[in-house]
């Protein structure tokens, strides 16, 4: 499936995935405006995105609506108003959980939604689980994604044993996420090899979504594509949970679809992304250096910054003394 | 000269040079007070880096000693009241420019001096100029380095020449910088190729120094490293002109020498970074990006940055109309 591709040339195979209301929304509960979330819909659409994640079907029996912003939920009204019958070259894509969604209930039949892409989040242990959840996607009418997290703590044999059962699902792209932001590129293109080792048997595409904690989430996406992987995760001002994600600033501005129009996301930027970026706190900062070094879940260090410590490093042997 | 590591095993040929005090100083003038420089003196030779570049030896006739700290001119009075005789490990560097130096006159002999290696900054159209005084320093008893700038606007045959001349001169150490934070690691991968070779002929050894416009610099300093390039340029926070440099504690992070020690970096960055963070503006901001993303000088992003402007469409399209 992989294609080759210059610095001057572009690979129609690949696909950018706009998931800054869904990895963004873990930093402000999903509370977005309405305001926002169309402007933001417009410019993806007026950029050439290709995908656009508007949240995730949680449950409402394990998660209280209150509690939440809506595109934690993803009604299927809430999506309509926002993109009508979404009648553009954007595709919406919303993520369901392992055991926090009612899949059965809460994903539609494809005809009745304005949904084009159901991506399922899955840990190692949770591939049998995940699998059904993307059966029930793919009947429905669906495209899937398989968003296997966490892969900095599995195993070579596991990771393969794994890839091997997504493989032989009915899947259509297999996710490498790097949940902790701690791989190195080096990594990411033995893994990308891997992945699409797996992926060419059975003729899958392969996506990579990357988290920022070494500042390497930029660095790692154009690694995985330069290695033939094809979607590609990214958000406006790399808006995400701790370190945030690869931005999707740098990343139109590498690719060289003329599709990609990197000025309409400027225009967002400097007119919807600098108040929120002084509201919420994300990105880069030592901590989320340090539980990446040390490929660890960023939670010890979103604490330590709440807690407005700034003992670098203590953390650094507390992070030594959990590994 | 290149060597081999795996992620696991480390290269006795990389050297690590902080250059926090140089590059750093194109941020406040210079002025650093000698606490600061003292502690980064002890972090540094406890943290095991290899080369502290102090600053420039600018020339007092070109440059007014009034208008900046001290560090511009590296006096060796001013050097010998930080390190003493420098009783360490820890090799002393300072940065000589072609034309802005009187390096006849302020370089002194090395057995009346601390210094142990003399970088020389070039641009292209500068190698015999920049030669002749590598010549200088290296008949004083110097280790010596060419930093040959800004060469993502060279064209390839013109760098080509440049590097013949080089290696066949005298240096010891062939730097290839990233001044314009323009390129991606497979830019990088193929340049460090090429100078690899150059380098492979005559037994020099080569370097790297990148700057993180688009949020790269250390992303490209291991991908240099991992080609075969030994001395790596850093600094504490990533502080240097603009969006800064390759952060030293992202690269101490990676690194596997047993003798590097991060945690030194993390409690002098705890206790002498962060006032200068808050008080200095540098690192990875969208107008660095787009300055990046368009091989161009970051002198139009730090103005408009200063201007308080966030029109950044209208940035982007300065630029193309520059370009």
């Amino acid at each position: 499936m992989a294609e080759k591709a210059s610095l001057v040339s572009w690979r129609p195979d690949i696909k950018v995935l706009d998931c800054t209301l869904r990895d963004g929304g873990l930093v402000n509960n999903f509370r977005f405006s309405d305001e926002f979330v169309k402007a933001l819909y417009k410019a993806n659409v007026e950029a050439g995105v290709d995908y656009m994640e508007f949240g995730y079907k949680a449950s409402k029996d394990i998660f209280k609506v209150e509690d939440f912003g809506k595109w934690k939920f993803c009604d299927e009204e809430s999506i309509r108003e926002i993109v009508g019958d979404n009648p553009t070259d954007l595709k919406i894509a919303v993520m369901t959980d392992v055991g926090r969604t009612d899949y059965k209930k809460d994903v539609l039949d494809r005809s009745e939604s304005v949904i084009d892409l159901v991506r399922t989040a899955m840990y190692i242990h949770q591939i049998p689980a995940g699998i059904k959840m993307i059966e029930d996607a793919k009947n429905k009418g669906y495209e899937t994604s398989a968003n296997l997290m966490a892969v900095s703590k599995v195993n070579d044999k596991d990771l393969d044993n794994g890839l091997e059962l997504l493989a032989e699902s009915c899947v259509d792209v297999i996710y490498l996420v790097d949940s902790f932001g701690a791989f190195y590129p080096e990594q990411i293109e033995r893994l990308a090899d891997k992945y699409l080792n797996f992926a060419a048997k059975t003729g899958k595409q392969i996506g990579i979504h990357a988290h920022n904690n070494q500042n390497l989430a930029f660095a790692n996406t154009i690694e995985a594509l330069t290695k033939g992987v094809s979607f590609l995760d990214a958000t406006t001002c790399g808006m995400g949970r701790g370190a945030g994600n690869c931005f999707m600033e740098s990343l139109l501005g590498f690719l060289r679809n003329p599709k990609y129009n990197l000025s309409v996301i400027m225009n967002f930027i400097e007119k919807y992304m600098l108040d929120m970026k002084k509201e919420y706190n994300w990105g880069f900062d030592i901590p989320y250096l340090l539980t990446g070094i040390f490929n660890s879940h960023p939670s010890s260090a979103i604490n330590f910054i709440k807690e407005g410590r700034t003992d670098y490093s203590n953390l650094q042997q507390e992070l030594m003394d959990m590994d």
